[in-house]
């Protein structure tokens, strides 16, 4: 099932889902929004041909932190938000991230993104800019909505990979063939 | 759980969910398929650095209407497309769009976005075209795949946001920082 | 429901579910890992108006095989990939899938694709690499994260449309108005 925002409610009261901060208008109808985090990280653009079965990622990646001011992010550029939010699930339920329907419609596209059952950190998420012209982004919009689906039995290995833990805007790990 | 066709047919008979119209082709294995609608937002590309927080929306699109030509997108563009159908939502249940698998191959990538339980209207679909070269897009296309899921019990505040009732295509608020 | 580890394991196991090779990770703690598979699609750009209703797809489209070396993906180019896995669904569970997080953070984007109850076939997916220098890609790299959900009651029209089968790299249908 999908939770309603009572199920998100009584989960959070439980201490089986834990979402930090929790802002008054977070919760929401089926799910939850989350806010831009302190970090972000551009693509560095090099002449050769990336690998990433090779290369180490930090090559590939300038990471800056936003002022109050905001940043700017080029036309037609993809970069990585982090989330406000450190999250731990619980271990029968799994989430699903997407953009919130204002801000996709100025222009960004984000792969949809899953949050499996037994993670635990800020969330890193893809984010193009699809526009040509720059745009400023600030710390603090909401920008992604996260819904949350019981799973049908508790998950017998829950999540414990490369990236349990994380904080900050986190790099990709190399891919393996 | 996510609804089968019988589910859907059973919840458009007993009125609580509204899908108007709804053509003969439109409930699908376990989901619905949405029609191109009338209107298309094309994005202004302006020089300077735009702000989602401070700028008016108006300023950054442009609202056309699809002759029966069809209407010509430029290569790398992110239009938003508005969809034929008023969808009603019951307060137990919620949707996920996406585009339909075909018009993706094509070429076409396009946010996933929810529909809350307990929002009504046209949805307004973010889409981008990916390739260099013009494409010729034309009302009536089937293009969105809607999933509907249960929420676990009814929401205790359903949808009643800034987008209710919205009708042709709808451009974005401002965001809040 | 969202199907957990254990769940995906019993279908498969009464063989209600086949994904065909299942490798020792495939099966994750809420979903299962699918591998690029052997053929790739390039867009072919040509000068004038595309018409996905009127066009020949196979115009617009050149298929090559992954060679041990890989394959160069120039930049801002969207492909189809083919997954490696040839999967058959029960008529009472439907899938989502979505680009996992390692590739997508390396700057890939790819729109959310559903898979019917009762579809079989390896899987075509629309990937676009978002940024402007080329990347080289891999046969065999995990790629997408599927995600299975139980239907509410059996659908009464399992998937029997045009891509029932599909083996390789498929090219999309012609849309209609």
């Amino acid at each position: 099932m999908l939770l309603s925002d009572k199920a998100i409610r009584s989960l959070i009261r439980e201490g089986k889902l834990i979402i930090d901060p929790l802002y008054e208008d977070s919760i929401r109808e089926n799910g939850v929004d989350m806010r831009i985090g302190p970090e972000i990280a551009f693509p560095i653009v090099r002449g050769e041909v990336m690998d990433p079965t090779k290369d180490d990622p930090s090559l590939h990646f300038t990471v800056r932190r936003f002022s109050d001011e905001g940043i700017i992010i080029p036309g037609n550029t993809s970069i990585l938000l982090v989330t406000e939010e450190y999250i731990k699930m619980p271990d029968d339920v799994a989430a699903l991230c997407g953009l919130r329907s204002s801000i996709a419609r100025w222009g960004f596209i984000a792969a949809p993104t899953l949050v499996d059952a037994g993670f635990e950190g800020q969330l890193t998420i893809e984010v193009m800019w699809t526009r040509p012209a720059p745009v400023r982004l600030y710390r603090g919009i909401r920008f992604l909505h996260v819904v949350f689906f019981r799973t049908e039995g508790k998950v017998e290995r829950p999540y414990s990979g490369a990236y349990q833990g994380q904080r900050g805007v986190t790099l990709p790990k190399r891919l393996e063939k």
